[in-house]
């Protein structure tokens, strides 16, 4: 099975990138399920109705987003609606929507898709790796799931190592996004759940974090704002990895970045 | 001119691939100068005077630091007689050391190396953009500088790339360290300055920011410690990035990730 | 009834107080429970079995703890066997003692006493509300517990006021522990909760956090460690809060300050 | 010398506060000078020009703020023609206004006031105990400022008492803001200096930190915002210290807490 997770699409310059180069690449590459971490989407901060549906009809089974999950009120209400949009699974009980689905892919298979935020550097939800654990026994790879992608939304490169070492052998994909950068530490750990701490930014890399770049550098200078952050409006790259999954195990056999277009180097998997 | 800049350097597992892998770089692929991050090349905690002078055999020509520089106590004192060890410029007034210097490359370009820290979710320093400014006007490139590399030690992907974005034109690279991961997002800056968020890790893979794996995870699932960090010792990865710098401007005509051995997909420039 | 909550005692200046002044308050006022804070008894770093059975030996009937709960490793362990002994409720579930107790006050009173911790620039534990909720609605105030104390370890007055006001008229006090610093916001909130944001330290206050002054001073000057920390050795205040616990419901009926020798005025209850 | 500091004004409630009750307190008690802290002052953000009049109007001789100086956007304008408001001095070269001022007492002395703004958990500003180090030579107690007075806007009570420590001897007061409780540690160090970790805030304590209390609590329940913070508009408490300073050496000879009206215990200094 042949699996696509991408990283944070950002303003309408990630969307853009959405809209023209994922079609393509799930016809060209006979993608099974692809998952989409849509935070940023509206203006670089969450994520509108529309923008879901956008996407959803790009071709994205699965939307996924962190801390950015509320940033447009709206999606406290339509998130309830929308069974394809996660929001990270350790928020309070209570909280709108759900943080795991099960999607089917087009070649058939249940896909287990999770959604976590770390916590290191960042809010105090409650315990991720706790969470993941939770929804993985309550669906488990080769049994209820013929694969399990988990989006570990967090900042600290050693709590994403960790989650992925944590769940190794329990998951397809255990994939990192928040940082806006693509990694190039993709490998498959050896109880063959592939692993990438942070799938990069799907937006202008002509920027801070895919925003226009005047006003973040502004503020680490003075210490004051003096404007809002706009996203920038170059063009995009979408950045994101790919992922070979055994039909039989739901393990991994293989993984590689994918980026296309804008300023970062070209990347396709190999086995594509 | 041809740079090449090497990421944190963990424990044993690190400096083997330093000892092992750096000399022939140099000798293959006619390398100008070498810097290394050394922060961490004693057991994961900081850097002792043999070990520096074991990166300088093999070849470095100027070793950064960051917030690991003190962890071994000796460095406070060797650090005064080793002009070619850097810790970050912006530690207060009095700190042992220095913060820049300027090598000869083997080309005779005369190189300044620059380690700053960032603050955001570090260490209080202080500001890391007003300390590359004050190096980088007293040896500007292009005038007392025929190259700059800029060793920006910090966590956050934003400080990090707006560090990028206000030495644009001023540096031939700009170079993160800290998170012990490579990122994917090389490219060369409008004004001419190569930037890559982070250089990655050089050590072993599979661990927890190249420290043995299971206390990592112990502690995020407890929060309790139960043993010391130990460095992993499996097969290293080199991590680093090269630089094919102009003679005549000293700012970047190309950049290109370096990995080498040991878990991660291997990389060369396709330049050298 | 009449309670007295002693905050987080530092070093042996601070066992001093404990050992010199709590038993003699206790007989002198007729005290029905004393809570300590024990986090930094030993060396300003933990508590030893020892030490916790001095507190007891000198009155307590409660010792609770907070971050520094297992800085001194053994009591991983003594805690199973010392019930009266707290960590904060809110570690994960499989963590070693318990975070509250019911104690018998020397009214014969059953006193609910639960030891939580913030999460505000702290570790990162369960959610301390839904732990606190927890804990009193196993024994609610009024049925099973006759007064209700709750210890909430944390920096930010923020978290320490939320949980008063969710707590209120749950307990009959919800006081602070961490900052080492006594505040004077004592009140008793709409519901009958008396209230304090941090009950202060007791050891010495010519100190920083009761730690001899030199090193931390230099630490935010230099950036740079050059000694360990060391408990301060000066006369010791006794810091902490009294409060008069109706019998009939559980609900505060005053609380009062109380500040006992070294170098901060003295306080004493006026109802006392 | 008499003087008095008045913790953060927080919103109508605490701008009521200050018109009603300090003008009577100046007239009562003589005070020679006053210094408020304004940051919150506008809505719980900030401070508009009108507002800082008023607190001029009503007796105010000097107005500090700290990291809600630029709420209001105008503080950035007004505060270049207003030379008896500050913001913190640790702000980089350039910010608008000052971070220090000789403001003439009613008994004629010369008082120096200085704001700085600590680090720990706070925006990474410049070094506040250089900045302060910077302002106290330029104009040393005993030779041109016959008072010293410090705000020492911070969260963290180690960072608070290193800066007492620090200035000790050099200051008549060193007194921090921002926590919004008022703490009762006041002493007077060693060297002569009156210290208090915290003046606390001047507005509705039924409340968190000055803002009407539900949204707060839900907060810290929910992880989500449901609403803005409002300011809360029960009865306020002025809270802040007294310090009776020496005409001879500038030191402090007595200093004793302010606590009128409200939910607070009243506290009025023995030697008014
Ligand atoms: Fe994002
Ligand atoms: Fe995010
Ligand atoms: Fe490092
Ligand atoms: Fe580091
Ligand atoms: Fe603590
Ligand atoms: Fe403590
Ligand atoms: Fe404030
Ligand atoms: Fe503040």
């Amino acid at each position: 099975m042949r699996l696509l997770f991408v990283g944070d699409v950002v303003g309408r310059s990630g969307r853009n990138a959405i809209s023209d180069i994922l079609p393509g690449l799930i016809s060209d590459y006979a993608l099974d399920l692809v998952v989409v971490n849509g935070e940023n989407a509206a203006g670089g901060f969450g994520i509108t109705e529309e923008i879901c549906q956008d996407f959803l009809d790009a071709g994205a089974d699965v939307v996924t987003t962190g801390n950015h999950a509320w940033d447009q009120r709206e999606a406290l209400v339509f998130i309830e609606r929308q069974p394809q949009l996660l929001r990270p699974a350790n928020y309070p009980p209570g909280t709108p929507g759900r943080g795991a689905t099960v999607a089917i892919a087009r070649n058939g298979a249940r896909v287990l898709v999770v959604n976590v935020m770390g916590r290191v550097y960042m809010d105090a939800l409650d315990d991720p790796f706790a969470a993941a654990d939770r929804e993985l026994q309550a669906c488990p790879l080769g049994d209820m799931a013929d694969a399990v992608v988990v989006d570990m939304h967090a900042e600290a490169t050693s709590e994403k190592q960790a989650m992925g070492h944590y769940l190794d052998g329990r998951a397809s994909l255990v994939v990192g996004t928040h940082t806006h950068v693509p990694t190039a530490d993709h490998q498959i750990l050896d109880g063959g759940t592939a692993y990438l701490s942070d799938a990069g930014m799907t937006g202008d890399y002509d920027s801070v974090l895919g925003m226009e770049k005047d006003e973040p550098v502004n503020r680490f200078l003075r210490k004051i704002p003096t404007a809002r952050f706009q996203p920038a409006l170059g063009e995009p790259t979408l950045c994101g990895v790919a992922v070979e999954v055994s039909d039989s195990t739901g393990l991994a056999e293989a993984i590689g970045p994918v980026r296309i277009g804008g300023r970062l180097s070209e990347a396709l998997p190999t086995f594509w």
